[in-house]
């Protein structure tokens, strides 16, 4: 362990903790998530910004300064490979809807193709660090992918529940990782309850999102990387950059958020980014709250084609929901044929997104009609998921293929029809 | 169009043609697929060996100063972003199979998640030099989808045709990316028929494996780069390198031998590796022209679970058998239950193939089982696509989860049941 890393802090009552009083997962007192607390001063006396942007390693761990583990190792294997994704500037995306600064990061190029391999992966190094063999998560979508993949990369063992409902596809991923997939007769609930208890009773190390605080120390590593290739990349020091993030649980936009914090903190950032959350309208508990000005994250019953963001209650909403009061950002509500119709945009620039990951698009692009953003302002917009994790949605964001007869006659005609 | 580039070597006949001929495809002789030609005198007085290596461009396009195309421009796009795959060293499988040299170069890390994005980037880069505003192509399956969505990554017009018996998931993915997506009632051939005549009538620029002589060039930049990561990185030197290369068409495999062929011509290159090619069972017609130890490559009726190499006539055959035969490689075959294996061991580092790209593990396998390789030699395994491309596939390479009842009593039974 090394001394960057000094404690926890709870979101909820805001009480501290050292590394000596053993917290693992939440606040003893109120059950809030724990925020990881570094010495900046320590960090600011042992690196300057060039130290990190100087750095070969072409993954997340170039910013193993800034991250409350010490070096795993593990070089050579997807769980090195993961992060410092691709940023694309979408041209026609950009003359669309006039903005000069337009960026999609495309967090489908992770090693098991979303953003969650960022969280895994820092888990999986804390678990070495404290000698955990086994890591235990209830998934069945991207997280458990992630876990499972991470931990098969670096010889660990993982643990997933699910519920038997699960779709076989999605099991058959994590079963290929030779993951133990542990399919429970009953809701998400049990599964997520079972999983806890397990970790209790065996002594395995859970990695449920937002429970465990070093999902959102791996997810700030994609602010890290936005900072580096975009802000410094582009020298961008005049105005805050607008930064799109899919909701769900509110691990992913926390941990942005988390990320800026840490380079704020560090003065090595002058404007803070103005973060947006967008939810879809069925799964819509932190925007709910948003909208009530209050910080009362009450259930509600999800659905949404955005399987990745379909959340009754969100595991990490209090500190998702910050992100963006905090930060002069909003929460936006897009309709699920908003995100299909998201979904066919980002194609035409080569990106395919899940229906998740095309969510933040879409959010966009009401932020503009809601008068949120202006065109001379920067904007970053996360993909979180490969649109090969669900290729029924994809079906449905396009129109049928047209069929002509095997003949060029028939190809003639059916060109002439079209113009 | 830069000087290096100076014509084409007919791969059946030998007859060499100017760039003043205006040749676009295959040898107005024989039909035989062309070999690019590079001024490798002029590449060496202008280039040196850390030239290359020292490029701050994380992608394919580092070896710019060894494709017969200039610098197409493109920054910040998917297309930008094609290879620079990860080189994984699977520790689990270097000690199970005793080979202290053992990498697996994973090209799902591409854009589209298949190793066919090198070539369509590169036959892009040569439509713009050509000017031709469409490009156009006969698939459906991986080739299709790297076409579509490297096409719309850089704003180029794309049309590919596919039988209608097309699986619609796959067609699903070519729409998203925009592509025209022309369905033929018919077979596989009448689509590629329908796909020269149209190329032939309309001006549009064919992508054609193997016929376009330009596929390759863009599939060699593996070869660089396992040159550069692998043998110089690793100061490999005393012995050749072998690759395995899972081969339908023999695109791929006739790609990587020109790249160490361009390699060694400039001296850069001290050992020429063994190639090796494998093939499933049910589709071994270039296998079956090495054993008969000839160069005639007979049409089969292909069948097997990988289906991105299940190929009647392959068509890039002839180079492809040679990629083996002039390296001391060989051609290697394997049974759908091998390959469904692969899928499963890959999948316990981390590694999550499509069947084809298992095919060449479970060749690498059956090549220590037949004594064609040694411990003490190098080993380079090319897994050619994700997974997420084929969850059926995947779904029968591992058994089926257990399922419990949602108490901790029932999880206790399990476990101890398992013991």
């Amino acid at each position: 362990m090394e001394e960057k890393f000094i404690g926890y802090e709870c979101s909820v009552c805001g009480q501290e903790y050292s590394l000596n009083e053993n917290i693992d997962y939440v606040c003893p007192k109120d059950g809030g998530n724990l925020n990881v607390l570094l010495d900046y001063k320590e960090i600011k006396n042992k690196y300057q910004i060039s130290d990190i942007v100087s750095q070969t390693e072409i993954s997340m761990w170039r910013y193993l300064p800034l991250l409350p583990v010490s070096d795993p190792g593990y070089e050579f294997t997807p769980f090195r490979n993961v992060g410092y994704t691709a940023n694309y500037f979408p041209t026609n995306l950009s003359k669309k809807y006039g903005f000069k600064q337009l960026w999609v990061k495309d967090e489908s190029k992770n090693p098991t193709a979303s953003f969650k391999d960022r969280a895994s992966a820092l888990v999986l190094a804390r678990a070495k660090e404290i000698k955990a063999d086994v890591v235990v998560t209830a998934s069945t979508g991207n997280a458990g992918a992630a876990l499972a993949g991470m931990a098969a990369s670096v010889g660990h063992k993982a643990v997933i529940f699910a519920p038997k409902t699960a779709p076989v596809a999605k099991v058959a991923q994590l079963l290929v990782f030779g993951a133990e997939v542990i399919l429970v007769d009953g809701n998400y609930d049990q599964a997520f309850d079972l999983s806890l208890r397990a970790a209790e009773e065996f002594g395995w190390y859970c990695r449920n999102t937002g429970f465990n605080p070093f999902t959102a120390e791996g997810k700030k590593t994609a602010a890290f990387e936005i900072w580096e290739s975009i802000i410094i990349g582009n020298k961008i020091n005049d105005k805050p950059i607008n930064i799109f993030v899919s909701v769900g649980d509110g691990n992913i936009i926390s941990g942005i958020h988390k990320g800026f914090i840490d380079l704020y903190k560090l003065g090595w950032l002058d404007l803070m980014p103005r973060i947006f959350g967008v939810q879809a309208e069925g799964s819509a508990a932190i925007s709910n709250a948003f909208i009530a000005g209050n910080e009362i994250i009450n259930p509600v019953s999800a659905s949404t084609i955005a399987d990745s963001i379909s959340v009754d209650l969100p595991r990490d909403g209090l500190r998702a929901l910050r992100a963006s009061t905090q930060t002069n950002g909003s929460y936006i509500l897009v309709e699920d044929k908003e995100i299909l119709s998201a979904i066919a945009e980002l194609g035409v620039e080569g990106i395919f997104a899940e229906p998740a990951g095309a969510t933040s698009f879409a959010g966009f692009k009401k932020a503009i009609n809601l008068d949120l953003i202006q065109p001379d302002e920067p904007v970053v917009i996360l993909n979180t998921g490969s649109g090969l994790k669900d290729i029924n949605s994809a079906m449905k964001a396009v129109p049928e293929a047209n069929i002509i007869d095997p003949t060029f006659d028939a190809l003639i005609s059916y060109i002439n029809a079209k113009k």
